[in-house]
């Protein structure tokens, strides 16, 4: 209930806020079934926009069709978990403990705890997932599953495809009976209108994936505030892949093939590219970087998503090369008849350890070997980058048993670690990670992928010595839906007795 | 593993911060028995001290020793009860999702994900329990508990009873063969001290129980760093308690017996301590405030906890009464022989909305209350001091039929909605939440006390297609234990198939 207004904020965006909070207070009361019905609802009428909105998209992004229905197969199938969530019902985290009246020296009261949804969330959508990571993707979704009023700020790269997917939220919202507003579309009006969003003391929480510049602006926008709100920004990623000896010794084609792959998937565009390599120098490493820089050429590049993404590439790219000590074994174009071309370059670890303008992510099908001398340099270049959503580790058994604390050391760089496998490819299932210290995110106790990410948008409320009538359904005696519980300390989807 | 030195910082906090990391990283590998075990040595040392401690705790705090032997007893309860979370096991939120090979169109890897301890944690413990939140209280028990060691900062109130506490500490680290730096004890040094430890580059946590802007400036601290981290801080909290008019009428002796006793109770030295009423205006209501106000005078109060303490109080105390429109029924002594006077006071609506001074916490056995017109004042009055850890409703079932709304509307100001019962006495129990919306807290999803408080110093990490050897305990196919993990989107304590 925001009853003051902010004078420095546009009359729109205040307008939009006051409108998503009333939303809010409607939406939050609606019935499980209700809610896994709309999120459902979106799924299907997204799906009914049919090629349209995949030509639309491709349009925009210059990304292949069957890529982007894929990644609308994958926005519609997170629709559908989080309702199936929705549905079941135990993500609340229902806490019960009963009361014991004559208990010694004073009575224990009865307690009952479950999550509540914060209050009106800004999404701001990625340029790379113009379905997933956008309109109705991950975050919009896991906050309207949480019970969550949304406010998404539309990518300008793919505006009109974000437009179309808000037409299908209204359409869903309409069939069905959802408050009006309870989902609300900001198109972009420059630097400014992100800030009133997150500044508007009607805002609850923040999503944001994207650059570390654009995300932790956000983020100190939220901690300006007289009331602080959390801001869950995704941010860069160069996610080191460590090649130990002994695969290298024996895997090194499979090695070549999994990663010139995953390198340009996708021209590169995912915060999970991999642009760090790692490895001890040996004559095995020579001929894994010589064969892998022979098959990355060979790549046929396309566009990029948009023309300044694909300039600030060329640019990141050239800046990295231009370094003192940085080389490469194929010297193909930058970029030429207007599409930019992968490159693998090779460094030293002292060059490494020296050069901060290594560190930074190069968006795009870009990598960056770096030769070490040994195990503990290795070590040394791997911990100097740590703030990572994933971390690679490529070896044998053998390897694994020579260097056995590379694990416990993999934990303190990244969310997720990655045995045998590039990073490319987020499984969308409940023990997914998408996630890590800072800089990689601003907030490493949070996934973005997966039925947890609503966790992200929600608090817990105690009720103490409420009368069993006034409780939510999930927290009374009796638990119909069978709802998993800790009810005096121990697990149980059954009543309480 | 830290290697750069910040040249702002004190060299002896440099050293404490690089001890204490090079601990973390020994004391995280410990077994959940052994863990156990030390918080149970910890618990048995206290015990050792003896009378002594109480003595010690008398002198410094003014507080009663029959008040400091319950505490205690608190304090060494919540260091088994972590030790028994932490040797049950289920806590890590064990989550596995078993690879399909076959999957079309690409294979499902396997995923396992846990919780794990972030690194060394800062606690700056709270001047009004001297035990159960100041050096082995519990942050610190919550902190061990998850793997994290620990620094705390003693309060310079009661510097040698926590200098005491730390001995007991250090014969449980050599009890149980524990890492010699997992707990360290740093004396307080003045203002900067804080700064430098929330600064330390080795720093993963703070835990902070104490004033809005002691809490508030940690936080800005912590996110002036390269990398922010999280700060748990719990501030100020007035825990408004509704009276509603049926109650009024039918219970009034009873509630001002009850509510009489909680404000005065330790002096008022609490941060449950109810500092605000709201009620309809009504013959019952003046009835009820006349006989309050003549009950708390009868009270025979003792020194606070420290002068400071009693100085803020009265001066706090006086302020208040001197705002325009705010009256007492009954005028005792604001202190007299070096004591300070509990106090009721009274104001409407109208003059409670006009001042934000009243709506400010005054630490000590003083509380407000604000006569309002109708429902809807009192409404609004209670949505303008939204952000506390708990607020009480006092109704019968008449008044909870008739104000309907009112508990959705509870959701939104505090943590904890505790109904026909002052917030004064926080069960230490999984199901409590002791934290709320900014600023009675900086974080409302986390609580500060139960079990569920160490998840304040954890982050999730994912395994993907980590060889079985290689797994932590808890994400083998095997399950000992017995742990209550999600596989495969079920919950079970059995082992995966």
């Amino acid at each position: 209930m925001v009853t003051t207004k902010n004078a420095t904020l546009t009359a729109s965006i205040d307008e939009v806020m006051m409108n998503v909070l009333n939303a809010f207070n409607e939406y939050k009361k609606i019935l499980p079934e209700q809610k896994a019905n709309f999120l459902e609802t979106i799924a299907n009428e997204i799906e009914a926009l049919g090629d349209a909105l995949i030509n639309q998209a491709c349009e925009e992004t210059n990304l292949p069709a069957t890529r982007l229905t894929g990644e609308r197969a994958r926005t519609t199938m997170q629709l559908r978990m989080f309702a199936a969530m929705v549905k079941e019902g135990s993500w609340v985290e229902a806490s019960i403990d009963t009361a014991i009246p004559d208990r010694k020296p004073t009575p224990k009261p009865d307690l009952r705890k479950m999550l509540f949804p914060l209050g009106p969330v800004i999404v701001f959508g990625a340029s790379n997932f113009p379905f997933a990571y956008s309109t109705a993707g991950g975050d919009t979704a896991s906050a309207l599953a949480a019970g969550c009023s949304v406010v998404v700020k539309a990518h300008p790269a793919h505006a009109k495809t974000s437009q179309m997917v808000y037409e299908a939220i209204k359409t869903a919202i309409e069939k069905c009976n959802m408050p009006a507003n309870v989902f609300q579309h900001v198109h972009d009006e420059g630097f400014k209108t992100g800030k009133d969003l997150v500044q508007h003391p009607a805002t609850a929480a923040v999503g944001f994936t994207g650059s570390l510049s654009g995300g932790k602006a956000l983020y100190d926008y939220a901690n300006e505030r007289k009331n602080p709100i959390p801001v869950f920004s995704e941010m860069g990623s160069i996610n080191p892949i460590i090649f130990f000896p002994d695969t290298l010794e024996k895997n090194n084609e499979a090695l070549v093939k999994m990663y010139s792959g995953s390198v340009t998937l996708g021209m590169g565009q995912f915060c999970t590219n991999p642009g760090l390599m790692l490895a001890i120098e040996s004559d095995a490493l020579n001929i894994f970087l010589k064969n892998l820089s022979e098959e990355v050429s060979k790549f046929t590049p396309s566009k990029m998503l948009h023309e300044g993404i694909q300039k600030a590439y060329v640019e990141k790219m050239q800046k990295a090369l231009s370094q003192k000590g940085v080389d490469v074994i194929k010297n193909i174009f930058h970029q030429s008849n207007g599409v930019a071309y992968p490159k693998i370059a090779f460094t030293s670890g002292e060059t490494f350890l020296q050069n901060p303008t290594l560190h930074e992510e190069v968006f795009g099908p870009y990598s960056l070997m770096v030769k070490c001398k040994d195990i503990n340099e290795l070590k040394r270049v791997w911990m100097s980058v740590r703030g990572q959503l994933t971390t690679s580790l490529m070896g044998t058994d053998k390897d694994f048993n020579e260097y056995k604390n590379i694990i416990e050391e993999a934990k303190t760089i990244a969310g997720r670690i990655i045995f045998n496998h590039p990073p490319t490819g987020v499984e969308v299932c409940p023990s997914m990670m998408h996630g890590g210290p800072y800089p990689a995110t601003t907030d490493s106790r949070f996934t973005a992928v997966g039925i947890n990410s609503v966790k992200r948008w929600v608090r817990p409320v105690c009720f103490q010595n409420c009368p069993e009538y006034l409780l939510p359904e999930e927290l009374k005696n009796n638990n119909p839906k069978k709802i998993w519980r800790l009810v005096n300390n121990h697990f149980t989807n059954g009543d309480v007795a």
